[in-house]
């Protein structure tokens, strides 16, 4: 049984607690449980505007040279590696997750020449299906997107055609993990290379992209990790892979030597081949307002601390409102779960906007799942229990049959 | 022969004055002619970025509700469409000028794909040539990137096998400007398309991208347009090509019915299916501080003052540093002048730097020419009579000769 005293004690053993007054607090009473669309904001985001737009009055083009703007995608990545399983060099920050999608996927086939499979599952994030399918139609027949709907039978699905398995680390509805290190055992003994989505991931579970044997990697910044609403992303590659090829996009940026204004492209040595334009300057200095926090935070404290919010809420839900009609979906072995907690309820639609009016912000995905999006650095125990309170409520007077709240938000 | 009073009574009679106290002000007395690099930043910037601060802290994931935040690539584009000579809903701005490129160009191969050759001048920015290099290198035999030294005869090499002529509108060295309508006309002729980079130009001069004829084009929005460091560029198709292929990166952004989910691809009707992933939202917030002042300047008027400014310092230049040195390497004749004025002296680099110590900030580009970038919101006439008498007192003394202006910054 737990109460709003264990709570609170959970909070006071907290080695993380100390970040909470790192980010800018919420309108008083409001609970954020959507770390999952876009984390909080550290404090110093406006100081570090504010620098910014120092330089861009009085350095402009200088910017370039007297800044770090050029370094920041692999400073950037640098700063974040830990948390992901990588080698500090091995990891930039940079575009979006969609384009980094497309970069690594046709990577992973010019690596594979001979195989002709990209396999993923049909649940996968739209972004990372429409990138494949965009992908195959521009090459014609010489790539199929095969989607596999039962995870067993994807895993026996990996075979001596398939040039990479193609998946996200989280399910984005129910929180569903792949068992990463089984899933590459699996590719690699095929032959197989695999890229991960590891956008409902980092910053919030355990990832270990290389001790898990992954060859490719990508992820958003603006979810767990705080890097502002739609902040650049993360890009990955192990070490090995990096030299084989050019880049699909070979950008100024990814030149080997940036200033020499060259007429021949020649690829930067390792990761750094991967960048392609001007970096997004502004948003890269916002970024490091929550990477430098990073910085600070060490693994296995941030895992150990969403464990303990992940199964604080899951037991609260059951507990104050599963007689209520909530039931968890996500699944009930942490080591499967991924950042949020997701739950059913037979309304959950307008519950999640009753919520959003009772200052829990979470979020309903289509055809029933509430989210609960569980930030490591800024949430209490106890703001689970105000959350499973406020929804118990809610329940129990049936304020989510109020009309206002029928028509659902994104 | 000019000189302060009449520079000041052109100020007096332009009508694009007004813009001048809309931009924030450098340190007194630095001219800043590096429009070519990085734009001034609007006054009301930080007043911007601060409502976005609040909404990130008080909305987080209901700001993708709430706010415009999804609409603003093509709000942006609609702002600034005049400007190049695009209808509104034929332009977005997303991503960065590199991957639009090679969005633009793969898109190009695929609307021509009995032919192989882009058609391109060894000159071209490098980000152009790398991008349709490293295109070329992933599909193989496929396509033939073709670079020819001198414009009549790369004119003359347009023919049966051309897919694309692919150039930037402006030479970013000598300033150079194509003739747009006389290029199309002759890869139209030979039923080739052509893709515009029109990075040194937009913001500047007259591009009218639909009336000469043009195809594709892209640029980037933080040089003249002042859109801040790294901002998010420009993509611009002919409507009639929009919907006829699938883009290449076929990202969420781009999906005909966004929060549908959707586990199968289909682009969104017109220019919006080339957006791909999450838009940079604090970016996009910065850069409409600039377009919407753009939203009130007419193109006419942006080219009188642009022409204006050109004319009055390439006469300056000469008139006052003629017989020390200076050489004009950008056209005599305007029409064919990009958005800078570039000129030639045997010490080029060293003048530049020490340019810079006397606060006017121009760049240099190697072999040997000096660059000053005209932004015509915000420049002066009287500011070219400024630049043209610390660059004559610099000749006049000699001070480039100090050894602390060998080494010279990009």
């Amino acid at each position: 049984m737990l109460d709003l005293d264990r709570c609170r004690q959970f909070d006071a053993d907290d080695p993380l607690a100390r970040f909470r007054d790192r980010f800018a607090a919420p309108e008083a009473g409001t609970i954020f449980l959507d770390a999952n669309s876009v984390g909080a904001m550290p404090k110093d985001v406006p100081a570090r505007a504010a620098r910014l737009w120092q330089l861009w009055v009085e350095q402009r083009r200088r910017g370039w040279t007297v800044s770090d703007w050029l370094e920041k995608p692999s400073l950037l990545g640098a700063s974040i590696a830990h948390l992901i399983g990588a080698q500090p060099d091995d990891v930039i920050v940079t575009d979006n997750t969609s384009i980094n999608l497309f970069k690594l996927l046709s990577l992973a086939l010019r690596l594979r020449p001979e195989r002709k499979v990209v396999l993923t599952e049909p649940g996968n994030f739209p972004t990372d299906l429409f990138i494949a399918q965009g992908l195959a139609r521009y090459l014609g027949g010489q790539v199929e997107v095969r989607a596999i709907d039962r995870r067993d039978a994807l895993l026996d699905a990996i075979g001596a055609d398939t040039a990479v398995v193609y998946l996200s680390h989280v399910d984005y509805r129910t929180s569903y993990r792949w068992d990463m290190v089984e899933v590459c055992r699996r590719a690699r003994a095929a032959g197989a290379l695999t890229l991960w989505d590891v956008s409902h991931a980092a910053g919030a579970i355990d990832v270990d992209l290389e001790g898990s044997g992954a060859d490719l990697a990508v992820g958003c910044t603006y979810k767990y990790l705080c890097g502002g609403p739609g902040s650049p992303a993360l890009l990955w590659i192990r070490k090995e892979h990096q030299k084989r090829e050019w880049p699909t996009i070979a950008g100024w940026m990814g030149h080997a030597d940036l200033f020499a204004f060259a007429s021949d492209y020649e690829p930067a040595p390792g990761i750094m081949r991967q960048l392609t334009g001007t970096p997004a300057v502004i948003a890269d200095e916002l970024v490091a307002g929550a990477f430098d926090l990073w910085r600070e935070v060490r693994k296995d404290e941030l895992v150990a601390k969403h464990r303990s919010l992940s199964e604080t809420l899951k037991a609260l839900l059951e507990q104050e409102c599963g007689d209520l009609g909530v039931a968890i979906d996500s699944p009930a072995d942490y080591e499967r779960q991924g950042g949020h907690v997701a739950f059913r309820h037979a309304h959950g639609g307008p519950v999640c906007e009753a919520l959003l009016d009772a200052g829990v912000v979470g979020s309903f995905r289509k055809p029933g799942v509430v989210r609960f999006g569980l930030g490591p650095l800024y949430l209490l125990h106890e703001d689970c229990w105000i959350a499973a309170q406020r929804l118990k409520e809610i329940l129990e007077t049936e304020t989510w049959r109020d009309p206002k709240y029928q028509k659902v938000s994104v």
